[in-house]
């Protein structure tokens, strides 16, 4: 039952795979570009659902735009999940979900191709292109995940508008992509993605065994202002909302600088100004904030000082700011057995792992809430992520592609099983 | 000879006028959006020569969108320039710089009407709609007067690009107002203006006789950092264009309030963020900085101290910043015996004047570097300008045509000669 997890032509099918990925929507940077339902998404998609096809696997669309690849070896029973998104940020790198598609592609290829004749596993295999995990272009970020687990509305989400209007509905059809249901019934999951981070690649490790999540809360933001002439309007007239939005973004910075390295991160990444004219002190900035912690006190603490600072500069600045949460999760950790199932499965293969927490948000974060969920990370050249550089080594990716499909093959099994 | 000056008539004329401009790329706000050769700007322009034919000017458009309105009494004399600008900021007022233009025209509308048989002026008339005194949509502001007075190329400026890349030339082109030449040549010019400040309505005066203007410096500013996720980056490890672009508009804020109010002006205004994403730490922030004063040495000491506080933003965020001057102008009087002229003029109408200077740029500061030039203001409701909510009494728009109409048919006879 081994030899398939290590041949030769299964790395090289994969890296074969893997690169025509990379070159869809490819930048002169040497990232990619294929924020969800654009053209570039669907080409990925369109590469997704032909290897489907010719793997053996039936394709579904559900009501969101998530594209499940099936192998039903055991009818009617539930299917362990395994993907990740095929979506990217702008000007974004080549692994940042891409890697785990075509991973969870492989792996499920690999286990269809190993299954010895009768045998029928306790659970079906699905896999997946999570719909729109970034939220680049349509907030928020992990939605085909979110509508999956129940805790965002398909209407809601499907009525998201981009910056130019169009909704998610909209952009779905354009492609082609209009789906319905909710897709298959999940009895576990599992996810592997670069670790966007330096922990593995520090300690020369090539498994990473995700233990939890930090918590996490964005808001959306609008900092209300008054139009004026910036040269002929005295300072004292003015109420400028671009000084409140950068009084604002200074502020976050000095939140995260009140503690330790590594306890509170905060960033703003989006801010839009309106008029956004050279002579024209602006009427309003919209802008998104995003704090997150592994610690909840932290973040609490970090809030309640935020919302004590935009008083002040409300006061000082003489804007009015409003601020919505718009997306938020707590701690939360994966399930002990599914980070020691891993570790058995890199074990097994000789590969080295380590327990690591993830920073950034995943599908598998929303997927965690509802079934036993397993995550794994492969190294990220000096942590480098949503950057048209990230790195990762073939032989990590390939490893990463082993473990996962362990890991996948014993979730089959039903390891994780109460 | 005065009847045509207060006529009811002739007021009435005037603002059936200009409430027709005012409808053209009218907002909901109750402004006006027609930044420069839009399809707006484009039936301004329309509006404007198509009046020009009714009231018997023959219509020119120079090189670089000029139009002029000429009248010629004396064949071969230069001529008296007289006119503002057609085109707007993003949501702005409906009086800056249109009712300058419907002023002019109807200046010169009067004075044809009035002219007694026979009698032929020293100088010529011109009324003009100066291209892209805003600079909104093509940088610098105040384009085609600084191309008529020889401050910038003609290619140049038509070789300007606006965000989607357009060209000023390609702008001009798709409007059908291609020109070519230079335009009449000048011997003065004249131009009204909405005051965009306070004064005169706290003093309860009806015209503003313009002595002088404030210093101006404008850069265009880049500042690089590298591109990065908002989770899991750890704050040490970030190179945050946005918090950088941040501190410099708090930076710019903080060498205002230096100085008591009114001593010195400083904005950002245009803020434009890479690749502006909720999750990814910005790789590039695009602002421009517009910093002003009535004292030159009180803009030098400013534009060392922000030098000085560039350094430190860039060792302090880890930034790198360039900032070049974009657009400059010095401190400058209006020639004295043209203030006397203005203020003669409204004395001989019964209108109340005072000397005022102007804190904003106009194209009759690049007009009085070549030519003797008068610049008139009125009223401004709260100083409020650059904003839908602009606004001027109709009485006051009304002395303030009457006003001009006596302006320039004294310097047609040559009155600011030597």
């Amino acid at each position: 039952m081994r030899e398939h997890l290590t041949t030769r032509s299964d790395a090289d099918l994969f890296l074969r795979d893997f690169r025509s990925l990379s070159r869809i929507g490819e930048t002169p940077g040497g990232g990619v570009d294929r924020q969800a339902a654009t053209v570039a998404d669907a080409q990925a998609r369109a590469w997704f659902t032909t290897l489907l096809g010719q793997y053996g696997f039936t394709v579904e669309v559900d009501a969101i735009g998530n594209v499940f690849g099936l192998l039903e070896w055991n009818p009617g029973a539930p299917y362990v999940l395994v993907g990740s998104h095929l979506d990217s940020q702008p000007l974004a790198g080549k692994f940042d979900g891409a890697y785990g598609v075509a991973a969870a592609l492989h792996a499920g290829r690999r286990l269809a191709v190993g299954r010895a004749a009768g045998h029928r596993p306790t659970y079906n295999l699905a896999v997946v292109d999570w719909f729109n995990e970034e939220g680049s272009r349509f907030a928020p970020s992990m939605m085909g995940s979110s509508v999956f687990t129940g805790k965002m509305k398909t209407a809601d989400a499907l009525a998201t508008r981009d910056a130019d209007g169009v909704t998610v509905a909209e952009a779905l059809a354009s492609i082609g992509h209009t789906g319905s249901g909710a897709g298959p019934v999940a009895a576990a999951c599992a996810e592997i993605h670069i670790e966007q981070g330096r922990s593995l690649e520090e300690s020369g490790t090539t498994i990473g065994l995700v233990h939890s999540c930090w918590a996490a809360e964005k808001f959306t933001v609008t900092v209300h202002g008054e139009q004026a002439h910036t040269g002929s309007t005295v300072i004292a007239d003015r109420r400028d909302a671009l000084l409140g939005a950068s009084r604002l973004v200074v502020l976050l910075r000095e939140l995260a600088d009140r503690y330790p390295d590594g306890v509170l991160h905060t960033s703003v990444g989006q801010l839009t100004v309106l008029p956004n004219s050279p002579v024209v002190v602006p009427r309003q900035v919209d802008l998104t904030m995003d704090l997150r912690s592994a610690d909840e006190e932290v973040l609490a603490e970090a809030k309640q000082l935020l919302e004590q600072g935009i008083k002040v500069i409300e006061d000082e600045v003489n804007v009015r700011i409003e601020a919505d949460t718009s997306h938020a999760w707590g701690v939360r950790p994966y399930p002990t057995a599914g980070v020691g199932l891993a570790r058995a499965c890199a074990d097994s293969l000789g590969v080295s792992s380590r327990p690591v927490h993830t920073l950034a948000g995943h599908d598998s974060i929303n997927m965690n809430d509802v079934v036993p969920t397993v995550m794994l990370f492969v190294p990220s050249r000096e942590g480098v992520s949503h950057n048209e550089g990230e790195f990762t080594e073939d032989a990590d990716l390939c490893a990463g592609v082993d473990v996962l499909t362990e890991v996948v093959r014993r979730l089959c099994e039903g390891a994780l099983d109460d």
